[in-house]
């Protein structure tokens, strides 16, 4: 694993990747930030249609959204592999110079990991190590009653991306080539997230890798508020009307629901600026869209949809116990 | 995860598991140490003969053992999960109050992790956050020629206990009981690690997961030096010799190749007094037994078999694209 990492170690990096752990000394005046993420071949990816290093590149941008919700900035990568048994050195090599070109993108580093054999499906697992000052530290238990909400690029494009290429492969008609991309080379928001967190008015953040209404859902519940956003608000990309045109209720589940979705939901007190928010807007070249306000929590989580109905709105996001 | 993992939170855990990422105040005293390990069905254990709490509690004894072999204290666990779509809610339950009981016996804290879905096969993959004295981390990389060579408790019982459950299920002859209990509830050697650091005589260590020759070059190889063992020496459990009274060559390769052993191996100054590891022996109840020392790199790795002759002892340590 030694030869394929390469040797990039910053001055905070005692020992790196070829001991028995990583030692590191921490910033103190900091907090760190630990978040991990899988990917498993088959539900997060296909390696039909996904190249060995866009795959190392999307595991690392998954990983470090995480961090990027959080205000923070990312230091180091934990890579652990199970490899399948067929899988050649020539493919781990491509996969491990995507993670290792994605982590030093973000100006961060691998310092460790782990190979494991014998299953049947590639399976890769991040732990991130981030940092983020501490008064700087954005969780998901402060929105307020009145604030706005707002979320960061576009919606839906992800779980769409994903979409054509299961269905088309990489086939899929050539004008769609963002919305795939959207899927095969996310953004993680480490630069609009630092910038919101910076500007200290964000009462809340997450990411919204589990779809819109579970994440806002998650926000609900741990600031024990609730929500009112309008379905026309939302902002879509003018090709998902264009993929979805027959199907007004598909686009609509992938907008509210879909996943893979590493775009920022942000609270903010009503008082805030509006130039404030189109300041951050521009620093960080991200589009910011006010998609609604928080409420009490009693009256839960509501959507006003495109006839101006009130309709609950229901988070429908992954859980492996859910049934 | 919430629910099932409790919230034994810290003092320095700032938040936990619930959020985007955990949030910890890490010690500036200290050096963080960092190691993850993953656990694959089929290849590490089989669900035939591990129950649930047990593969919770070997999944964190075998990480917090790479934190052990640095002289360091685990804080906490990031535990991602990849489970089988026909694993029950109650066989997760079990196993994360393993992972949990095992985690608090060590005084360490699960912070976070994740769960996905979609291989046919159970992987426990586990991040572990340690800390030690910057002045008593003891790297891989520092064995002196003439250093003398130890190991802590027996060596082979580990991987003699999973040849017997494979062999015979959990209807393996009761009087193997001790031997069997190796593979399942390894003891991570914390105790002994943390006090031969403190001692500051070590000038290397590392655990003997990969087994014996493989990870005794390690050594070898990180401080450019070579070794000189003698078989006799090496500390065996009797049970082992009965076990393999017809099959010596069978008993050697598993004392000197086989891996699942959690073990320390150790390098000091020939001049540290005897009494000294006697001391710490006492201090830590694990038995503590010289088996070579520490040549120049050209000499390469012997072996002094039962013999008395001089063999090149090769690392046949596990390794994935070794082919």
């Amino acid at each position: 694993m030694n030869q394929i990492i390469g040797k990039r170690i910053s001055s905070d990096v005692i020992l790196g990747v070829g001991d028995d752990a990583a030692a590191i000394k921490t910033n103190p005046e900091c907090t760190q930030l630990v978040s991990s993420d899988s990917q498993v071949e088959g539900t997060h990816f296909n390696l039909d249609w996904i190249e060995p290093v866009s795959l190392g590149k999307r595991a690392i941008s998954v990983s470090f959204s995480d961090i990027a919700a959080m205000g923070g900035t990312a230091k180091y990568s934990v890579v652990s592999l199970v490899l399948p048994n067929n899988l050649t050195l020539e493919f781990f090599q491509k996969l491990f110079s995507g993670i290792r070109q994605q982590t030093e993108y973000f100006d961060s580093q691998v310092i460790g990991g782990n190979i494991s054999s014998g299953s049947d499906k590639l399976i890769i697992d991040i732990t991130i190590l981030g940092e983020v000052k501490r008064e700087l530290l954005v969780s998901r238990s402060n929105a307020k009653v009145g604030d706005h909400i707002y979320v960061t690029g576009m919606l839906g494009n992800g779980v769409a991306g994903l979409e054509l290429l299961r269905y088309h492969g990489l086939k899929y008609p050539s004008k769609y080539k963002n919305i795939v991309d959207s899927y095969l080379n996310p953004t993680a928001r480490m630069k609009v997230g630092g910038n919101i967190a910076r500007s200290k008015y964000a009462t809340s953040m997450i990411d919204l890798s589990d779809g819109l209404s579970s994440d806002l859902g998650h926000i609900c519940t741990n600031s024990k508020v609730g929500a009112e956003i309008s379905y026309d608000l939302l902002p879509k990309d003018r090709l998902l009307n264009e993929i979805h045109s027959k199907s007004p209720e598909e686009l609509k589940r992938i907008i509210l629901h879909g996943g893979d979705c590493y775009e920022l939901l942000f609270t903010v007190n009503p008082d805030v600026p509006i130039d404030l928010i189109k300041s951050i807007s521009k620093e960080s070249g991200v589009k910011l869209t006010r998609i609604g306000y928080v409420t009490p929590k009693e009256r839960g989580i509501i959507l006003i949809d495109a006839k101006k109905n009130r309709e609950t709105l229901k988070p429908l996001g992954w859980n492996h116990f859910s049934e």
